[in-house]
């Protein structure tokens, strides 16, 4: 079962310093395990059938480590707003109507179809509050093939009537209902604790998720340090907490403290205004960044100073935030990723110097990829996602090396038409 | 003869801050000029054939008020680099193969099929010193049924073998014979002298343009105060101007002085470092700022305050400035604006308030249009240049307005495919 080879211009990341460029090379999968890349192919993959792309590039897959399905909609629109505005007048009226079980089989399967035809392989995803909604959700996830951790929202406060859960105890109860009917019942869609952001939850509501967080294993998946406003709101609602992060901690929602292990991985989006401390607390408990530079530029948020978390070892993939970002495409987080570094050298820090290429390919692939476990190279024993890319819509009058074909692609390679094939843990996703 | 309507979903702006909507509208164009925009059809214009685009989206052309013909080879690659080494690594090595009138061939080729296809209608576009090769470049856009002006570039100096003109007076002779030669020739392509970038002039070359422009009544195009390491290399080559643009102003080649007006209009690109004066005297001089956020934002110089230019009235437009910027899109150029200026805002100066999206879409529309004179609205006298945007591709589960779908459109579809039809000055585009 699932053993193959592709055949192409296989690249990944080494290490964030280095792309590995194997030209007309032999991708090897075994029971969806990667079992190298070989110019020469050795004699214990002959076997294996050979799926031949030509020229073509072949890459890991990219992971989106922080997206909301029922912001999709409004993808790219009403961008002239601020967060605390935009969230009261674009993000939460439209998910209301997530309690609408036919307006969300609409509107996400138009979002899970999309997910299916883009880039990403992996995802990690924000739902609604809505139970039911959120189901749906992970099934049409489920039939796209891709892997994708999913969080019913928790929100009981700080919210309009119809996303505001009953009460703490009530936000709790409908988590636990979930997680019982999700159990076991997908292969490729896990659930993941989403308390929205700590303005949306009570004290009393934190108190109960870290209690299912362990009582589950639970990974989490939040928002933390976005907005300047968002961390004053932040600070007058626990005023007892020393930064944003801290307040996540206090209830065990902030990765791992060193020496325990329950509840696997933590992500936090955003991290824009983190505070040395807050820094220094995430990488303790090994606390994931997902960087969202399109978002932050359109909410005017800032620019997350991502040097200086790859500097302390702090762990930091891509995140599209759709719709505060507005597409899914994870090459143009790369992209703007680097844009933003370089407008943060120039006008914030000179100290602190501007992401390359190699470093925003690593951090869409390898970086991002840890929060799956061995996922986003093509190195012995990983996971075996990967796309193949067709740049035959970008003509060319010169000689191009597959790593500059690579650099274009992610620049202007925004179109889902140029994904020519994709891989998820060894199966091949249909696409159109 | 270019008498018709267009049925559709008619935007445009009818000034800076406002996008006039005329849902389900006739457009008319009669001998390739714009009569209006009607719910109901005038008697007059009932005789004219109808093309009708059902709910798609009528748009004005789009005018890309910077960009470099000979770089477009290369967009999207080598990123990695500020301004100054950039040109020595990436643009110069490219543009000296232009020599070379069969590479100019396959590349140009590329261009202009491009460019045709694009949402741009009108242009301004460096070529390079090639005498033999910007013609060539001309004919191969003469042939899209674009209207752009293209310039001959002029650098007799810090440039390298092959791209360095002997010397300011044979510079001068070649930009002559050039315009000898291509007088009359075309009727969509027009010349403009191209100065490259002060460093790249001698005085005694500034002189001879001053003359030239003054002889041939032609507009101009240059760069403008856009690295602080080309800013201090301007002072020290010209230690006796005052700033950047007087240098360009001491030789006319910066717009009209108030009371003269040979020479048509003038064109900068950049000015992310203009300071007061200089900005007073584009205003005096009636300059126009080609504002280029992606390349900016790639050779990481900067953020134009655009609020401040249009604050003072001064004329701006944008500009892909490919291969700075990495895609021709002006609809790129309008969110990359809108985004920019967010940064400048939350990072620089919180009293310079971000760009909205009216605000940019007038810039890729009427305000860059100017440089044609009456272009960019569909205001009765203006010349008949319009987009018909096919969004189908971009699928939503609730009703969307025409002012929303455009927002969408220019933040999501970058892609060819979706301009349906494009009319330049009343004649249809072919695209594919």
């Amino acid at each position: 079962m699932d053993c193959f080879l592709l055949k192409g211009n296989v690249l990944y990341s080494s290490s964030m310093e280095k792309i590995e460029v194997c030209p007309n090379s032999f991708l090897v999968c075994e029971d969806g395990i990667c079992r190298g890349a070989f110019a020469e192919l050795p004699d214990r993959y002959k076997a294996f059938p050979v799926y031949d792309y030509g020229d073509k590039l072949i890459i890991p897959g990219l992971t989106d480590l922080h997206i909301h399905a029922p912001q999709f909609a409004f993808r790219g629109m009403d961008m002239d707003l601020e967060l605390m505005e935009w969230l009261q007048c674009c993000a939460f009226p439209e998910e209301i109507k997530y309690a609408d079980i036919s307006y969300a089989q609409k509107a996400y399967s138009i979002f899970a179809q999309t997910l299916r035809e883009s880039a990403t392989t992996r995802a990690v995803i924000f739902a609604t509050v809505h139970q039911k909604a959120t189901e749906l959700l992970m099934e049409l996830l489920e039939n796209t093939g891709l892997i994708t951790y999913v969080g019913k929202v928790c929100m009981d406060q700080n919210a309009p009537e119809g996303l505001r859960e009953k009460s703490a105890e009530a936000s709790a109860f409908d988590t636990i209902e979930w997680l019982n009917h999700v159990s076991g019942k997908y292969q490729r869609t896990r659930p993941i604790l989403t308390p929205r952001f700590i303005p949306a939850c009570s004290g009393k509501l934190l108190e109960e998720l870290g209690k299912i967080r362990r009582a589950y294993d639970l990974p989490v998946q939040s928002h933390l340090s976005e907005n300047p406003e968002e961390i004053e709101l932040v600070q007058s609602l626990f005023p007892e907490s020393l930064f944003y992060g801290d307040c996540y901690d206090h209830y065990n929602l902030f990765g791992s403290k060193p020496g325990t292990c329950f509840g696997g991985q933590t992500v936090m989006a955003h991290c824009v205004y983190s505070s040395g401390a807050e820094m220094e607390l995430m990488k303790r408990n090994d606390v994931m960044a997902a960087h969202c530079p399109a978002s932050n530029m359109n909410l005017s948020s800032g620019i997350a100073p991502v040097r200086k978390y790859l500097d302390m070892g702090i762990r930091v993939g891509l995140g599209s935030d759709v719709a505060g970002g507005q597409t899914e495409s994870i090459f143009r987080a790369m992209t703007d990723a680097i844009q933003v570094s370089k407008m943060y050298w120039r006008l914030v820090d000179r100290n602190t110097k501007p992401l390359t290429f190699e470093e925003a390919f690593y951090m869409a692939t390898a970086g991002g990829g840890q929060f799956f476990g061995r996922v986003g190279k093509f190195e012995e024993g990983y996971e075996f996602d990967a796309l193949v890319l067709n740049d035959e819509k970008l003509p060319h009058p010169q000689e191009l090396s597959p790593r500059q074909r690579l650099e274009r692609f992610a620049y202007l390679g925004g179109d889902m038409t140029e994904i020519e094939a994709k891989y998820v843990a060894g199966r091949e996703i249909r696409l159109h």
